[in-house]
């Protein structure tokens, strides 16, 4: 028997959940372009995503997923033949540095494996045997969304001043924006790029470049720079088209300002509180389920763990395993494990990820961990007990 | 803080959570009432909904809700000055025969209490005692929404035809149908009355009054039938507006063709099968609850339990703290107390019920138990451990 | 080849054209029907339903189609046994007076037949040659739909007023609510019934009764009315249930919400100018196509025409022609002939009908006005020219 | 008095209307990424998309709009300091033109104005004065959305051709796929850019690079390749992400595997066609229109012109008079001139454009064109008689 029937649960680190309120917004008649109100709500979603950023800058938007972003991103801050520096903390960090070379950018890595986080001392070392001026731009995510683990922008930026480099920060948070505290001005970030589909609980289609002065000024020293991906008409537009170099993503423009508001209605540091606080939960019940067998979070320090997305090892391919019961049995889907293959698991069968981004609360957390304990059951998977009982005491804190 | 944002969960005892295909197959434009599709879609209705009620027979169909189909159902088969015999295990049997009262209907009830099912010898007495032909109709609910109890609706009928009571027999099956088995012909049932609200996963709009032949030839031999109500020419159309005596529901059409394609396509049996472990896990939460407490599940023997509701006795003000605390600090919404009300406990405070009736399944019931088991520990309430691990046992098995 | 690729466009006299944030706002997981949200919407009709029907009276609400309405308002205005007198000027009256019959009610029709109003005249020589307190209630429509007749309820009351006649004045507004002017205080009307699915725009499934003081204590007299149709808790609930008398229309509470703040946004007395001049360009059209061959306006006199339906007369079996192909070539649904056989047309086949109530404007009106000139050409139906311009003409003064 | 209230109807030159079968398929949850329906869907496109395009090569899916899509083509057609030849009739071939020269081609102009088409002699004439490799492409728009002039595409190839000219002919039919009649394999496209939110029906957000071996085969000679435009990976995919190289547009996936259900089901040879009824339609009323005044259709020969779009002059500032008055009182909006300026109307004030692309019939043009006689009375433009009337001449033949 299947027991598939009732409410599917994507819990995967995005796409992620997305509120009735959203799609309701989304489903409406294609709207005038020329004049009126999705003019009007274009406009507005500038300050709140920079609210949402903590950010005083600009935000290009741009109809493209993560990868595009990572695109748009490089295409406004190296050239060909420029250098690069890669803080690499998994998977992610990867591809973006793969993609600045296949635009003809020298990419050097810095690269921290995959269960921690980027060591400033490392960094520092590392910056302190080149030429002070070799990098254009630093790149590194805040959150790898393979890894889950969570790296400390602000260090990396006191790094940076404290031995004058003058490299361009460019940071990832399309894992991290709105589940993970980030601070665009305070924390120094030149360049951010995230997606609407993660903690911005959109469907996937609309990418964002934050940037600062600097970063706009550098920009114009770029001697050629693509019409799609050019920042400079998407954030000073003279026509309604240019915010978006064309047509505009008129659906995605409603349900990201249906978003927005209600990140808006909670308020931001709700919003990232109640983050850590689901995120404690689940580490709470892995405390419990490794109290026995081989069940382990994969970063280990927690002040490292993002709140966001979780990896865990369960080893053999007790995750492929998991993941298919709980697929078929249970209405529950989470996440493969992405780029984490290792000495006798090269496909990573070994590994889930939980996305816990955006749209979730209390009662999601227990469905999750719920159906993950009964999965366990089901494929005879050896783990310590206690686990929900562990997430929920947490939780009744709230 | 308030930790509400993300996905609500409504675990009420109806209207229940409403499939996504469903609320998709409504939003449309309004149908050509006239010919095609929607009189195609109408038509189709009626096996279907005697698949889903294991019947042969007739289907009326209404735009009303529960009390509407039980004045429907009486309309049809009863007159002002008709006797009737009720029997009561909860609230709804009183409702049902406070509204025969008002139609100048005679009322016998038998009551069974509020925590028990009918017992057949109880009632093999009352009607010894009575002329033989004095009921024109028995009522009973299969299930009563408020206490949860479910009654053996095949012993009842064995027990009328062992005194040869010529009654008709007539069952509401509000909360049960597509949950509890329910088998229409082969347990002997006459009149049997539905809403779409619950098993059938539609918005609430629409109720169903099914019959056999022996009720409708006995129909005919009424005085007077409202014009509204009567069934004859809903399931004899020479138009298609008799179908619902005038303008038909369009858009619950929709709605309701979708949700039985889902029935279909999981087959009754299992539909019923998969109510029933998913109450299992409930009880088995429950059995470890109630080891240390005052919590209680109102029903005691498991065979007269209901797979559909749960209504549960938490004692003092518990039920309505819980349910507060889950409304706002954790996204689930669980039932209040219906008729319960018992010495120092006028208003049912003690009491809450599950809903867990139609589009329900593993990761669903283990966020019911997991947000109950937090709620349980942020309002202080006395409970034994390990009840989401029983829960899990039991789904682990699936 | 057919051309019906592109939108359908229903413009039927009932159900009419639901606007898209009626459709959205319907589309939402199931409410919690306990406290919040829902109940507050529930309430907050009640005063927006008056202002519509220009009432400071009562409102009950029921799960019903307008047929259900009709039961509804006899049930809580008379018994069997007593008299009432219907002026007919069209099928729904006499569908009234049926309904009124089967409940045992004596019934007096005065029948105007099927294309003029109410003539008072007719109807003060028939009251004084009945008993003063003969009838207990007075039943019309205020628009007729079959007929598209509009009469002047004014000029009824007036006459009542004027023999000093006690019957209750009770007027069918279920084709005319928010599309003719309608003033139940003004006019002296003590019912009028309604529904959601005409100038309310909301899918079938919810009508309404509206009644002042004199009804509501004249309701106190019956010796007894049914439980489901009893106004009386409806319009004075102790507890949320009662409203409707068991489950609530969750979502169509939630689309008759977002209709009646789009009504309250344009303002009643902009939504009758409006239905106005669009039911002028109709006539201007039908001016010009009735210079040439046999079609004509139902209703001659324009006072008495409704601006929410039209019925036109074409002949033959031409009625049925263009409405099949209107149907399978252009995308539009006209209304079907009802009750209006004749001698030579038993079926109606030479008569259809356009709804123009609610969701409509001048696009809407050239659309169904050009599509029926096109229809005209292909199924070869003699007419006059100029009718597009005639109309564009009236809608031009807007 | 506003009489805004109704539908309102988008007649744009794109977005285009999107049928409600689209937007309903697009509401709904967020779904698994990584296995099961959405995988199958997106598989389901291409051979469709080329169904579509009369392709039997290759198509790459892009999360981007018509610009992003001109960018991709570029990318993988040429590199810096290449020479491209555009063949100019409207704004939007200067407009990728312009992208080219950003991304350091060299760009040649033929520009035949803004109201003809192409002309092949001239294109002859210029190839032979050129170096016969000079140019890696060809790029011109088989429909420009300003000018609404349609090129023929099959004698550019022919005379390239002819003169064994081995450039890649690019062709851009954004405005026309689905719409006019398009055939890449008989007519020797190499590569044709389409995005989906014109005759596909789809919000924007999707386009499409369509190209053939040759080109398939020349892209593998570019020295470098951005990674997200590379198309290679897109239709070669070793994962499932490598489609839309990162995250996947899973609403739009679903919206357009609708929407190509719904031309399957007409098939393409009936949409060409209705199209082009629809189109004769519009030329019809235009005959009438254009005898008094100055009205004018921007192209002149009938072969020339789009079935999808059309451009009018009115002279003026009457385009915009026109299109500000049935914005706010018909419910309808019409296209904006787009690079028509001209001497004495700068700002293209005096030209309006009409979209009939994707989802449009009969009564739909209808609507387009009365709500526009209504429009010309409204602001006292000179206009002749009749051409409603002529229209629905033209579309009784359906």
């Amino acid at each position: 028997m299947t027991v598939s029937s009732g409410q599917t649960y994507l819990a995967i680190p995005g796409p992620s959940v997305i509120p009735e309120e959203v799609l309701r917004s989304m489903h409406r008649s294609a709207p005038n372009i020329y004049e009126g109100e999705l003019i009007e709500i274009t406009e507005s979603l500038i300050p709140d995503l920079n609210y949402v950023a903590r950010s005083s800058g600009y935000v290009a938007m741009y109809i493209a997923n993560g990868h595009g972003i990572w695109e748009a991103a490089l295409s406004n801050a190296v050239s060909a033949g420029d250098h690069i520096l890669v803080l690499a903390t998994g998977r992610f960090a990867h591809g973006w540095a793969e993609m600045a070379r296949k635009m003809g950018v020298s990419v050097d890595i810095l690269d921290f494996g995959k269960n921690r986080a980027v060591d400033v001392q490392v960094l520092n070392e590392k910056l302190n045997s080149e030429p002070k001026s070799k990098y254009k731009a630093i790149l590194m995510t805040h959150v790898d969304t393979a890894t889950s683990v969570k790296n400390d922008i602000a260090s990396v930026r006191k790094t940076l001043d404290e031995i004058e480099c003058p490299a361009l920060l460019a940071v990832d948070c399309i894992a991290s924006l709105a589940c993970d505290r980030f601070e665009m001005d305070h924390w120094g970030v030149d360049i951010m790029v995230a997606a609407c589909q993660k903690g911005l609980m959109v469907p996937p289609g609309i990418g964002f470049v934050f940037f600062n002065n600097r970063a706009k000024e550098r920009q114009k020293n770029l001697t050629k720079v693509s019409a799609y991906w050019d920042w400079e008409p998407r954030v000073n537009p003279n026509l309604y088209y240019e915010y978006f170099c064309g047509t505009a993503p008129t659906h995605h423009i409603y349900g990201l300002r249906t978003a927005l508001d209600m990140i808006k209605a909670e308020k931001i540091e709700e919003t990232w509180q109640r983050h850590e606080i689901l995120s404690r939960a689940i580490w709470a019940a892995m405390d419990r389920w490794s109290l026995v067998g081989d069940i382990s979070l994969n970063i280990e320090n927690p002040s490292d763990r993002s709140h966001a997305v979780t990896s865990i090892r369960l080893g053999g391919e007790n995750g492929t395993r998991l993941r298919q019961w709980l697929q078929t049995k249970s209405g529950l889907t989470i996440g493969i494990s992405l780029g984490m293959s290792e000495p006798g698991d090269p496909d990573g069968d070994g590994f889930v990820r939980f996305g816990h981004m955006g749209h979730v609360n209390t009662q999601m957390i227990m469905a999750l961990l719920g159906a993950v304990e009964t999965g366990f059951k089901a494929i005879g998977y050896n783990h310590g007990n206690g686990a929900l009982e562990a997430a929920s005491e947490i939780l009744s804190s709230i």
